[in-house]
C-alpha cells in the first residue's frame, strides 16, 4: 500500500466520522465487505449482520448513501476494499471496469461474484471469469447468484437453502462455505472458475425441461377437446337440434383426460425403444443418438409426471359422476320411464362383469402410477440403488437391459 | 503426562484384571472412550463397537459399573481419558463439574458434547461453551445430542440419518465426521461453537412453525361447526321438531372443510400483500416488518398445507356423498313420489352447466392445490432455481416482485 | 520410470502415430486414464470427455480396439499408467492380475475401483481391498460402482446422482470427488477402505427391507382372496346356483384391501409393543432382541407403507360403487319393487347415524395414514426433529418411551 493511498483512506475516514465511531473493532475474520449499495448489496448486508458480522460497505459516493440498515460502515472502494478479507461484489457486470484501478487493493482477497445476468449467453465469458481477469491478483469465488435479493435478506425460511459456488482457490471457497453456512444456507462447492457459466445461468432457467412436454401436453389436449366438440356436442345440435353443450364441462374433459393421458404415458415410453432399436440397427452403442431422440430421452421424467397428472384429474372427473345433477336425473328417469311403459330389465351377468374389470383394472393402474410418481421424488430417487430405480420403472430409464 | 498419573493409570487398570486381557490391541485411531454409563453413554457404545471400534468407559466407579455390553473396558475417568483420543462426554450438564480436576488429561483430546437440555434457555450459556470452559485444552465438538439413545444404539434405519456438529477445530470436527459416517449417520458441520445453542435447542422443537396456524385451524374448524350445528341442526329441531342430527358426521363436516380450507388460503397469501403495502407506504424495504407481520409470512407454508388438507378431506366428503344411506334413500323416495304424484321433471340445461361447472372448476382447483403441496416437499423445493419456485407458488413467497 | 519402459512407451506411441497427433496438450490434472474397454469403460469416457478431460485409455491390444469414441487416445497399459495421475480401473475382478507387472508404473497414481459384483459375498474380500493388496504403492479409491453404464453415460439426469466413495487416502479421495463433481454427481466419502464392502454390495440390493412385507401382503391377499371367494361366491353358486362371480373384480377386491391394511398397520406396531414387554420382562434394554424381533422392528416402515397402499386401494373401489352397473341395476331395480308391491319405507335416523360415522371416521383415519405416509418420505424425515418424528408417528419407532 501506497502512502498516498492510505492518506486517501483516511481522508475517507475522516469525512465518515460519525458513522465511524459506531464501528465496533471486530477481528478481520468477522468483518465482510459489501461493494454495492443496490438492492442485492443491501439484503445481503442486513442477512449479514444477523449472525454478527461487521459489514463495511465500498460505495463510489460514500456521503450520499442513504438508508442502509443499522450497524454498518460506508467507505470509498479502496478503504472499505482495505478493511476485509472477504469481498462481496454485488454490482452489475457492466460497472465491473471501476475494479480495474482497485486491482492493487484487491491482491490476495477474497472476491465472491454476487452477479446476475438478464438472458442466457448475455456476454462471451462468465462475468466470474471476466470479474478474474479484471483482478488478476484477487481469489475470485462465484457464488450466493442464485439466491433473490428476498431469500438472501430473509434468509432460507421455505425456499431453496442450497447455495452453488465454484471457484480455483480452496482456501477462498472454505471461507466463502463458512459464510453461508452461518448465515443458514447450505454450500455446495461445485468445482472450478469453469462451473461459473453454468451457475448464472441456473437462476434464468425456467423449467426447461418441461417446456417441450407442456406444450405437447397443452397441445394434445386443445386437439382431442375441439375433435370431440365438434363430434359430440356440435354433431349433436346441428343434425338434432339438441343441446348437450353442459357436457364441455365434466364429460368432455373426462374424455381428454384419459386420451392425453395415454398419450403421454407412451411419449415417455416410446424413446427408450427407439434407442434400443437404432443400437441394434447400428451394432454399436458408441455412437450418440441423433439430437431431437437425445432431448426426447432428457424429457421422459416429465412425460410420465404429466402424464400422471392427467390420470388424476381423469380419477377424480369419474368419482364425481353420480355427484352430478345431469347424471342424477338421467338416473331417474330411467326408473321412472322402466315404471310407467312397464317394462323390465334383465340383470346381465357379462355387463358387470366387463364394467367392474374396467374399473378394477383402472383402480390397480392409477395406483402403480401414484408408485411411480413417488419413485419420482429426488428423495426417494437418492434413497434407491439402480436396480432399483429400473425396476420400478421398468424400461423407462431406456436400453437398461443392453448397457447396465 | 507425569509418572504419577501412569502409576495411577496403571493401579486402576491392575484391579481391572478379568476384563482387561479381553481389551483387543487396537490403534488409537480405533479407539474411543465414552464419559458416562448412563443411558445415552450404553447405546452409543453398542453403536460404537459394531463397526469395530474398541470402547473404552469411563466412569466414577468403575468396579460396580454392571450390566454392560459386551466388548468393551472399563476405567476410571483419569485412565479412560489416556487411553483414546476421541472421548464421548456422555453427563449430563450439571454433573460436567468433576471435569475440571480432569483438565490436564483432556488436554489436546477431542471432547464431544452428547447432553441435551430439558428446556431451552435452561442454562446461560450453551453446554459445549461450557464444558470449552470448563476444559480449556481440549477441542470441544457438539454433536449427536439431535439423536435419542434408541436412535444411537440402532443406527438410522427409519428416522433422521442427518447428525449436525459443530466446535472451533477443522481436525477435531474431521475426527467426528469420521466416526458419524462409520456409524451410518451423515454429519454436517455447521460452522463455529457459537452454533451450539441452537444445536442444543433443535431437539427440543416440536413444530414450532405450526403451532400456530395449527390453532388457527382448530379454532376455525370449532366455530363454524357450532355455528353450522345451531343454524341447521338445532334451528331444525326445535322450530320444525325434525331430528336431523344424522347430518353432523358428513353433511356438516363437509361445509367446514371447505369453508376453513379456503380461510387457510387466503390467510396463506394475505401477509405477502400486506408486507408489499407496507414496503410501498414506507417508501423502503429496507425496514423490518412489524413483529406479528414477521411471524405471519415465516408460517405461509404450514397455513397452505393445511389448507391443502381441509381440501383434501372436502373431496373425500363429496366424493362419498352418494354411497351415503340418507342420500340414497332421498333419491329413491324422490323417484317414488314422482311415480305417485305422476309428476314429470324437466331436464334444466343451466342447472346441468352450473353443477358441472362448479364440480370441474373444484376438480381442477384441488389438482393446482396438490401441486403446491408436491412443490414444498423439501426436495422438491431444493431441485427448483428461485424463478421456479416463485412461479409455481405465485405470490406466495411475498413481495417477489419488489426485490427480486 | 526405467529407459526401457520409456523406449516402450515410444514404441507404443509411434504406432498410434494416426491418433496421437489428434491428442491435445492437456496438463496432467486435465488428463485421466481408463483402463478396460468394455461397456463400462467406454461408458466412462464417453461422459469423462464431455467436460473437457482428454481420456487415455489403456488396452492390452492397443492397435485392435476398434469403435471407441472420438477425442480419445489408445495405449497399451503401461504407457497409459504413465500418461495420468487418476486411474479408472473399468476392468472385472477376475482380469485384476494383469495389473501385478505394472505395480511399479502404478506407485503414488490412483485407481478408482469400479467394479461390480454378480452376486454378494463372491468374494472372500472387497475387490478394492484385493487392488490394494495387488498394487501396495497406489492409492486405491472405490467408487462409481453403484452406476450403470448408461447412467455413466448420459449423466445424472432422472436417476440418482448420489456418487459413494471410499478409500485410505484424503487427498486421492478428493481428486476423485473433484472428477465426480465435474461428471454432475454428487459424491459422498463414506470413509475407509473398508466400507468398500458395503459399497460393492450396494447395487446389488433390491428392496431388501421390502421382501417380507411384500410377501407377507401378498399371501394375506391371496388367503383372504381365496376364503371370500369360497364364502361368497362359490357358496352361492352351490347352495343356490345363484351365479355372482362377477363380484370378483369390485366386492372381494373391497373386502380384501382393508383386512389386509389393518392387519399389515397391527404388524406395524405390535413389534414395538412386544419389544417393550420384553425389556420390561428382562429388566434391561442392554440385551439384543431375538434375531426375528429384530429384523421386524427393522421392516416396520415398508409395512406401514403397504398398509397405506392397500387402504389407498380400498378408498379407490369404495368411491366407485356408485358408478358400478350392478350397483346402479340393484338401486334401480328396489326403485322399482317399492312401486310396484306399493310399499314404503321409512328414514332410520340410527342407521344413517351409523352409515355415515363409518364413512366419516374412514376418512379422517385414511387422512391420517397419509400424513404418516408423507413424513415417512426422505426429505421430510430430514426436515424433522426426533422429538416431531416420534410424535407424528406414535409408537412407531418403539420404545421411545423408555430410551428416550
Amino acid at each position: 500500500m501506497t502512502g498516498q493511498e492510505r492518506s486517501e483512506e483516511k481522508s475517507e475516514c475522516v469525512s465518515l466520522s460519525p458513522m465511524m465511531e459506531a464501528v465496533p473493532a471486530l477481528p478481520e475474520s468477522e468483518r465482510v465487505c459489501v461493494i454495492g449499495t443496490g438492492d442485492l448489496g443491501r439484503s445481503l448486508c442486513l442477512r449479514l449482520l444477523h449472525p454478527g458480522y461487521g459489514v463495511v460497505f465500498g460505495s463510489r459516493r460514500p456521503h450520499s448513501s442513504s438508508r442502509l440498515p443499522h450497524g454498518e460502515q460506508v467507505l470509498g472502494h479502496a478503504a472499505a476494499a482495505q478493511s476485509a478479507h472477504l469481498i462481496f461484489i454485488a454490482v452489475q457486470r457492466e460497472h465491473y471496469d471501476f475494479l480495474v484501478p482497485l486491482a492493487n487493493q484487491f491482491k490476495g482477497k477474497v472476491l465472491v461474484d454476487l452477479s446476475k445476468n438478464l438472458r442466457k449467453n448475455q456476454y462471451p465469458e462468465a462475468n466470474a471469469e471476466y470479474l478474474q481477469s479484471l483482478v488478476p491478483g484477487a481469489e475470485v469465488v462465484k457464488g450466493f447468484n442464485t439466491l433473490s435479493a428476498w431469500s438472501l435478506q430473509n434468509g432460507p425460511s421455505d425456499a431453496n437453502r442450497q447455495v452453488y459456488i465454484c471457484g480455483e482457490s480452496v482456501e477462498a471457497k472454505q471461507a466463502v462455505i463458512a459464510v453461508a453456512t452461518k448465515l443458514g444456507f447450505s454450500a455446495l462447492d461445485r468445482g472450478s472458475i469453469s462451473v461459473a457459466r453454468e451457475l448464472e445461468d441456473f437462476p434464468l432457467q425456467l423449467f426447461p425441461q418441461w417446456r417441450h412436454p407442456l406444450r405437447i401436453a397443452i397441445g394434445l389436449s386443445a386437439a382431442f377437446f375441439f375433435y370431440l366438440l365438434i363430434r359430440y356436442v356440435i354433431y349433436a345440435y346441428v343434425t338434432q337440434g339438441k343441446d348437450i353443450s353442459f357436457r364441455i364441462m365434466v364429460s368432455l374433459a373426462n374424455q381428454v383426460c384419459p386420451i392425453v393421458s395415454l398419450i403421454m404415458l407412451s411419449l415417455c415410453y416410446l424413446p427408450g425403444v427407439l434407442a434400443s432399436f437404432l443400437q441394434l440397427y447400428r451394432g454399436t452403442k458408441y455412437r450418440r443418438f441423433p439430437n431431437w431422440l437425445d432431448r426426447w430421452m432428457l424429457c421422459r421424467k416429465q412425460l410420465g409426471l404429466l402424464s400422471l397428472g392427467f390420470a388424476f384429474l381423469h380419477v377424480l372427473y369419474t368419482l364425481i359422476i353420480p355427484i352430478r345433477y345431469s347424471v342424477m336425473f338421467w338416473v331417474t328417469e330411467h326408473t321412472v320411464s322402466l315404471i310407467r311403459e312397464n317394462r323390465t330389465t334383465m340383470f346381465d351377468t357379462t355387463t358387470a362383469w366387463h364394467d367392474d374389470s374396467y374399473l378394477s383394472l383402472g383402480i390397480l393402474g392409477f395406483g402403480l402410477y401414484v408408485l411411480l410418481g413417488i419413485t419420482s421424488l429426488p428423495s426417494v430417487i437418492n434413497s434407491l440403488s439402480w436396480r432399483e430405480f429400473s425396476f420400478v420403472q421398468v424400461g423407462s430409464p431406456g436400453p437398461v437391459t443392453l448397457n447396465a
